[in-house]
């Protein structure tokens, strides 16, 4: 017996024109500083087919072809997100956080022809256009100092120049729901940078997923601000998202710095946001001092990398934030798993759920590996590497995975499944708690000290800004933990003090013996610890490490 | 440039497997008339597993074979609903309300070889088993008189019995998404019954849609009522789409009169149910007799057919029940649209969006078509026969549409749409309203008579129960309406009254001069009206009818 249903692909041509007429009256606001300059969904849409009409007929794009923005979370970045996969050609975003070499490596791996920049990141553009030869035209958009780019081979064009007088509607193509859409390169701490490409049906279905009740359920009742970058995993899915629910968006565009931003929320009123902890670390700060209402927010998605539950408590204490915990990365498009507490919990025992990963969606499977390839139960208690497979996470890296210390196979398992890299337990009742990235884990004495654990503990302490744990070499137990620890302004906190705090929450044998006071935790440029930084200033030596025990 | 991401099928074994393990707590509960026998989510996957085992290995079974269900709704026939599509067989739900000859016509023509049977209802299937030789198995479960199937050719087996001991897990295969899931058949109100037949696919995205936001958002804190039989349309995804979400089940088996209904809500408290008009105005009888509690129930779907505006304001004002009005049909799986007003709407104005069928969900696509065939605009004022794309839209009938009134071009266009039969309007923002169905409308001197849209106001006055409105012949105007209506227990209201009651609201030359009092409107075996009887009725002189005005 064979189905009898059509065969319709998902693409995301089909959330455009749904957004853009039966949402039409939703709107992209775009922050600039003091208000929002605003467009309807449906000028939006009206503007993707311009800009789809001018990539395939002026400058020549064709199906499966890479187009690169680096651009901040706005209207324009909008209109390309859409745009450019609607035609059938491939959304490249590129990260303008990235040092220029690593920026031009990844231009010249995706090869892409047609870079659209925001006229204020030509600064960034402008030098690394002789080394990326394959960039025949730059699109600018926004004010900014185009002189920059005089002399340059590539064809220069004005983004509403560009676009203006063409047609307002595009035939868009019945493309294969498998076919590329938008392509991702993870910051790459181990090895180059490498690149994820989406396709529709994956973008689709994580669009659905988002829209769920279970996971953070827009409705057009909503306004949506993804502070998070939309060069990062697609801002989470948010912009598509929003338009398949009518869901109106907020964008940030370049004022990303905490007080900014919490004018924003104030004066705008958004109903959801998302960031990375970092973030919502510096707004935190901002609004414990200016006391700005942000109660507008129904529900404040924190992912990206671990998030200490003291912060999240803050929020919901001291602001009255809901904060909901969200586990993903580039690799799973990224939603993996969400921490809503089960229905029905509620006091101490909620938090103990909301301060997991979270429960995985149905479209996630998950499961743990041993350090001996076994599969592990879920029992909350055994710790393996975080295995997941699904329609919406990635099987390959573009290109392959490359690089000096990455072969595929550390990468996906041999049954194609993502190997996470993260280490953790999952509970009988399905609740992901991740105690580690696998190479942060110290490993002393055969034992596995989860340095996330104690960097959460140290962070909980109210004199503390940061805390970062790493392993070094020991002689005696193979590594060792190494605190680094930012404290607060005013703070007058001897290690002595922090060990004896952290004694009364962790095992004796995991207390560190080495501590040092840094100025800030480096970081990576998605705002992630860089431990790899910390490990190499310990190994140089150039850290003050007083030992404490 | 080529996707990076997995190829994973979207199956019904996924959903089974992450509602029995994540929600393996949440619970399908079967009201037993007083009580409810309770299974939770981890013993139904494990009894589907078990069920499995012996379609397959004690039944023969095989992979796109049908197995038919003749069942209430209850715990076991949500067994089967997991077991047949994710081993790899469809199921088929066989309508028990449908005449005993269609039912054997459907099973013949389905080529049921094994059919699941609940042991209430073999006075039902005894009598059909003689006339349909290819059922080689009938498993009984539940009570009831086996020695009714005393002397049948096929093999009788007990439920129990036969899952009773196998394992209790199952490695359910890796199908093909596209693969036949679950076949249903179109109660065929014109020529043979039409058996639709769901996909893998079309389910598993259906369902995503059902627990979106803006949909029915279903989550771990719900309790589902699906009071729509599972044997119609899947009971609109709801079985699936809990399982999805985590929410608990609360199945009325087979008491489906108001006064168990009414009960059964008041001792278990669901959040969400769902039912056609027809069970929705008997308990709202019910309710307004008996002051039951039903306020537990946060969400009350309501579909099928158009439902009376009335009586979506009395469950509302009278009993503090929010109505949603949704629109679809066993061949949209069901979801076409749903009625949630758009957000920041209140009043009267949220009204006129809620008596609307709702808007399309992204992954519905619709259009009106006029009768010359051209494509009408979205003014809320073109009238036009709807149609459909999309991926849980079926684009074809299972062994083709046949029947002596009915051509395939008549139920899907040239290029794939599924045309409805419904016409209506669209408005700017995408609200569907729907007039009649095509064959009903009343066609009077050159211009189209909406018979819902009379139906609906007669409905509205207190003092009647039910009407009914069919076109029949007229040598002046070609058609005219004929108003068929039954009058409340105790009221005393002359045709008169209603026809000025009706000339308040309508234009003049739609009022009806063709009136009848009847003591039931005809209704087809799910609940709808049966306008086909009516004007069967009328032609031969079976109505008693008065003219007035």
């Amino acid at each position: 017996m064979q189905s009898t249903m059509q065969d319709v692909p998902l693409l995301i041509s089909r959330i455009l024109t749904h957004g853009s007429t039966i949402h039409g009256k939703a709107e992209v606001r775009t922050w600039t500083g003091e208000t929002t300059r605003r467009r309807t969904y449906a000028e939006a849409g009206a503007r993707a087919a311009q800009l789809a009409h001018a990539l395939r007929d002026e400058l020549g794009v064709r199906d499966g072809e890479p187009v690169g923005t680096l651009m901040w979370n706005n209207a324009e970045h909008l209109e390309a997100y859409f745009a450019v996969p609607s035609m059938g050609a491939v959304l490249h975003t590129l990260n303008l956080r990235l040092p220029a070499e690593q920026l031009a490596w990844i231009i010249n791996h995706a090869a892409d022809a047609v870079v659209i920049v925001d006229g204020s990141l030509l600064p960034l553009l402008a030098p690394l256009l002789p080394h990326t030869p394959a960039v025949r035209h730059v699109v600018v958009s926004g004010p900014g100092d185009r002189s920059l780019l005089d002399g340059v081979t590539a064809t220069v064009h004005d983004y509403e120049q560009l676009i203006a007088g063409r047609s307002t509607s595009y035939d868009w193509p019945e493309l294969d729901e498998r076919a590329a859409a938008a392509l991702c390169y993870t910051s790459g701490t181990t090895g180059d940078p490498k690149g994820v490409v989406y396709s529709h049906r994956s973008v689709y279905l994580h669009c659905m997923e988002v829209n769920s009740a279970a996971t953070f359920g827009l409705t057009d009742a909503d306004v949506c601000a993804p502070l998070v970058p939309m060069f990062h995993v697609n801002a989470w899915g948010l912009p598509h998202a929003s338009f398949m629910a009518g869901a109106s968006l907020l964008m940030p565009d370049r004022f990303l710095q905490p007080g900014p931003i919490a004018e924003m929320i104030e004066t705008v009123r958004p109903t959801v946001a998302a960031a990375v902890p970092t973030i919502w670390q510096g707004l935190l700060g901002e609004l414990d001092a200016t006391k700005r209402d942000v109660t507008s927010l129904r529900n404040v998605v924190i992912g990206g990398s671990a998030c200490p539950p003291s912060l999240m408590r803050a929020f919901e204490e001291r602001h009255g934030l809901r904060v909901v915990h969200a586990w993903g990365m580039t690799e799973t498009s990224p939603l993996g798993s969400v921490a809503h507490p089960p229905a029905g919990v509620s006091g101490e025992e909620e938090w103990t759920y909301r301060a997991t990963q979270g429960r995985f969606p149905a479209s996630v499977e998950a499961r743990l590996v041993g350090p001996d390839g076994a599969h592990l139960p879920w029992d909350g208690e055994s710790a393996g590497e975080l295995e997941v497979r699904g329609p919406w996470i990635a099987g390959a890296y573009y290109g392959g995975a490359d690089g000096p210390d990455l072969r595929p196979e550390d990468k996906f398992s041999p049954d194609g499944w993502l190997r996470t890299g993260d280490v953790g337990t999952i509970s009988p009742d399905g609740y992901l708690t991740l105690t580690d990235r696998a190479k942060d884990v110290i490993k002393s004495g055969g034992e596995w000290i989860s340095s996330v654990e104690l960097e959460n503990h140290l962070m909980a302490h109210p004199e503390v800004a940061e805390a970062a744990v790493v392993a070094v070499p020991d002689d005696k137990w193979g590594e060792r933990p190494l605190a680094a620890v930012v404290l607060r302004d005013g703070a007058s906190l001897s290690f002595e003090e922090l060990r004896s705090f952290l004694g009364e929450r962790v095992a004796r044998w995991q207390l560190p013996e080495r501590w040092t006071a840094v100025v800030a935790v480096p970081k990576t440029s998605v705002g992630k610890f860089d431990k790899k930084v910390l490990r190499r200033q310990y190994a140089e030596g150039e850290l003050t490490v007083t030992r404490v025990g």
